[in-house]
C-alpha cells in the first residue's frame, strides 16, 4: 500500500510501473512508464529516478513487470532463477555506488536457491517470486516512518530545553529518493509532525541541484519551514545560525561505519565537526553492506563534466573549461555521531555488532 | 600604461573609460561605456564589473570622467571639491563589502585638502587631480604584479621538493577582479609563469558563478592547467589530491587578519586547516582597513534571491523555494596562514604593526 499525503516516486500495480521523471522537476511532474528491465536500467543512470532506496525499488519492479509479460516464455523454474538473476546482475551495474540496488539482488537471488530444489508448480513459482519482489514497495515505506520515529527523537533527546529545532540536511533523501516519506528527510518531516521543526536548511548540492529542484519541491509541496543554501554557505551557515543538527542519508555504509553519499557530505561532516554540531546518517539497513570493511573499498562513481558546466542543455561555464566531477564521497566512520536506522540508531562503532545481531534473530 | 598580455577588464583614456562587461561572460565579451558616475555605480551594482580593486578603479575613473567633461561647469576649487567628495561617497555605497572603494575615496579626499588652502588656478588644479585618478589604474596592475611574485615566491619556498605546485582558488580574483594579472589568481599566474604550476583547481563559485565563468575564462584564455570543482567537492579534493595551498582574495581584511570575501571562502579555511594545507590571502594593502579591529565590524551584503534561484533568467530551483543568500563570510585570522601583499607576505598577528610602519616610512 503507497502512501498518499507524500509525493510518489513510483506507481506500482501487477504488471505496470511508472516514475515520476526527476529530471523534468521541479517544472513538470510526469510519471514516465517503465516496461522492462532495460528501461529502469536506462531510468537510473540518467537519474530520472535517483536516491538508492528508490533505485532498488525501482530497478525490482522493472523485474517484476517483465518477469509478469514474459511468463508464458519461460518454461521451467532454472530458466526463470536464470532470467532473474541475470536482470538483477545487470541492474545492480546502473548505479555502482548506491549499494541497495545490488541488496536487493542478493537478497532475490538468495531467496530463489532454496526453492530450486523443490518440486513446484512454475506458475505457482512465479507468483511467489512476484510477491516477493513486490513486499520491496512497503518494507521501504516501513523502514522510512521507522527512520523517521528514530530520527526525530534522537535529535529531540539531544535538544532538553523545549525550543523547535533547526536542522541541515544535503541533496535529496525525501519521497522522491524513496518510495515514501524520506529518510533523512523522513527525519526532517517526522520532526515537523511532531511540532519539533522550526527550520529546515538543505543544500543547494550541486552539480545535479537535488536540493534545489527535487528537496526544495518537497518541502514546498508539504508547507515545510525552509531556506536553501548553496553549498559554499554551510560554514557562515553553521557560525552564525543556531543548528542542532544535520542529518543526511548514504549510498552505502560499510562495517566500521563509512558512509559514501552525495559528493559535499564528507566536507558537511567536517564542518559539523568544527562547530560541534552533531552529524547524522539516516538510511536503512539495506544501505549498510557489512561485506565491506571500510569506505576505502567503496566505488566512486565519476559523472560526466555537463552536469557541471550545463543546466538545462545550456552552458553555465567557459569553453573548454576542464572540470572534476565526483558523485560521491566518503565520510570517515569519526565523523559521524550516530546513524540511524529502521532498527534503532547505532554509534559507527557498535553498528556492525549490532546489526550481525539483528541478522541472528531474524534467522532464528 | 595597461598590459595588453592579459585580459582587460577596463579600458580608459582621459575623457574615455568602458567595462568588459562581466554578466555577458563568458558568452559575449562587450565593453559597455562608463559615462558618469551613475553609470560606475549601476555597473558596480549590478556586477557588470566585480572584485574589490577593478570596482575601486572602475570608480575612480568613471569620476574623473565625469570632472573631465564638466569642467566648465565647476566654478571654484570649493564647487569641484563638493562634487568629487559627493560622487565619492555615492560611489562607496554600490557594494559596502569591499572596502577598496572607500579606501580609493578617503585617498582622494585626503588629497583635495591640503589644496583647498593654496590659490591654484581652477584648470590646472582640475588637471592635477585627473592625473592622481588615473594613477589608481596603474598602481593596481604594479601592486598585482608585486603580489604574484611575492605569493610565487611563498608557496614555491614552503614546497622544498622541486616539484610542480597544485593549487586551489576561490571565485576570481583575475585579471577581470583587477585592471590586471590579478591578486590570488596573479599568485597562479606567476607561479605558472615561473613553470611551478602543476595544476590549479578553482570553485564554480555558486550562487554567482565567479569561477566557472570568469576564471575559468582566463585560465583557458591564458592555457594554464586547471580543473574546475563545485563548492562541495574542496573537502574530497583536499582528502585525495595533492594540494599544496589554498589562495583567495579579500574584499577587505581588519586590523587582525580576520578576512571578509566571497561566500564561501570560510569553510574552505576550515577545510584546509582540518587537511593541514596553507590557507593564504592575497589582497593590495588598499584591502586592508586598519580602522576596523576584527571582522565583527564588517557589513555583509545580503544578495537578492533570484542570483541563487536563476541562472541567465532561467529558473533552476523549484517554484517558491525560500532562500538565504549571503554575499560574504568572515574567516578568522587563526584560520589564514599568511596574508600576502604588494609590500610582503604578513602573518595575521603582525600585519597591523608592519603596515603601520609601512605607512610611518611613506610619509616620513
Amino acid at each position: 500500500m503507497q502512501d498518499n499525503q507524500t509525493l510518489q516516486s513510483i506507481r506500482y500495480q501487477r504488471g505496470l510501473l511508472s516514475i515520476l521523471d526527476q529530471l523534468q522537476l521541479p517544472d513538470e511532474s510526469v510519471y514516465i512508464p517503465i516496461h522492462s528491465v532495460d528501461d529502469a536500467w536506462k531510468a537510473i543512470h540518467t537519474m530520472s529516478i535517483r536516491g538508492a532506496p528508490a533505485i532498488a525499488v525501482c530497478g525490482v519492479l522493472s523485474l517484476a513487470v517483465e518477469l509478469h509479460h514474459s511468463r508464458s516464455k519461460l518454461e521451467s523454474i532454472a530458466a526463470v532463477q536464470h532470467f532473474v538473476t541475470d536482470q538483477l546482475n545487470y541492474l545492480s551495474t546502473a548505479r555502482p555506488t548506491a549499494v541497495n540496488m545490488a541488496e536487493a539482488a542478493a537478497t532475490i537471488i538468495d531467496y530463489l536457491i532454496p526453492l530450486s530444489d523443490k518440486q513446484v508448480d512454475l506458475s505457482l513459482y512465479i507468483d511467489d517470486l512476484l510477491d516477493f519482489m513486490e513486499k520491496f514497495l512497503e518494507h521501504d515505506l516501513a523502514d522510512n516512518r521507522s527512520i523517521g520515529r528514530y530520527g526525530a527523537e534522537t535529535i529531540r533527546n539531544n535538544n532538553p530545553s523545549p525550543q523547535q529545532l533547526t536542522v541541515l540536511t544535503h541533496c535529496n533523501t525525501g519521497s522522491l529518493a524513496t518510495v515514501g516519506f524520506g529518510t533523512a528527510l523522513g527525519v526532517v518531516r517526522q520532526l515537523a509532525a511532531n511540532n519539533d521543526l522550526k527550520l529546515v536548511y538543505f543544500t543547494e548540492t550541486r552539480p545535479y541541484n537535488q536540493g534545489s529542484r527535487l528537496t526544495a519541491y518537497e518541502l514546498v509541496h508539504d508547507r515545510i519551514p525552509h531556506s536553501m543554501i548553496c553549498d559554499s554557505m554551510a560554514g557562515l551557515l553553521m557560525r552564525t545560525q543556531p543548528i542542532h543538527a544535520v542529518v543526511v542519508g548514504a549510498d552505502c555504509v560499510t562495517a566500521n561505519g563509512d558512509t559514501a553519499n552525495k559528493i559535499g557530505t564528507y566536507q558537511l561532516a567536517i564542518l559539523a565537526k568544527y562547530h560541534h554540531i552533531p552529524f547524522y546518517i539516516a538510511a536503512p539497513t539495506t544501505s549498510i553492506d557489512l561485506t565491506k570493511k571500510t569506505g576505502a573499498e567503496i566505488v566512486i562513481e565519476q559523472r560526466p563534466s555537463r552536469e557541471m558546466t550545463t543546466i538545462k542543455g545550456i552552458n553555465i561555464a567557459a569553453e573548454g573549461v576542464q572540470v572534476w566531477n565526483p558523485a560521491f564521497d566518503v565520510t570517515p566512520a569519526a565523523l559521524i555521531t550516530s546513524i540511524i536506522t529502521e532498527h534503532g540508531v547505532f554509534k559507527p562503532d557498535e553498528l556492525e555488532e549490532k546489526l550481525l545481531s539483528l541478522q541472528k534473530k531474524v534467522s532464528t
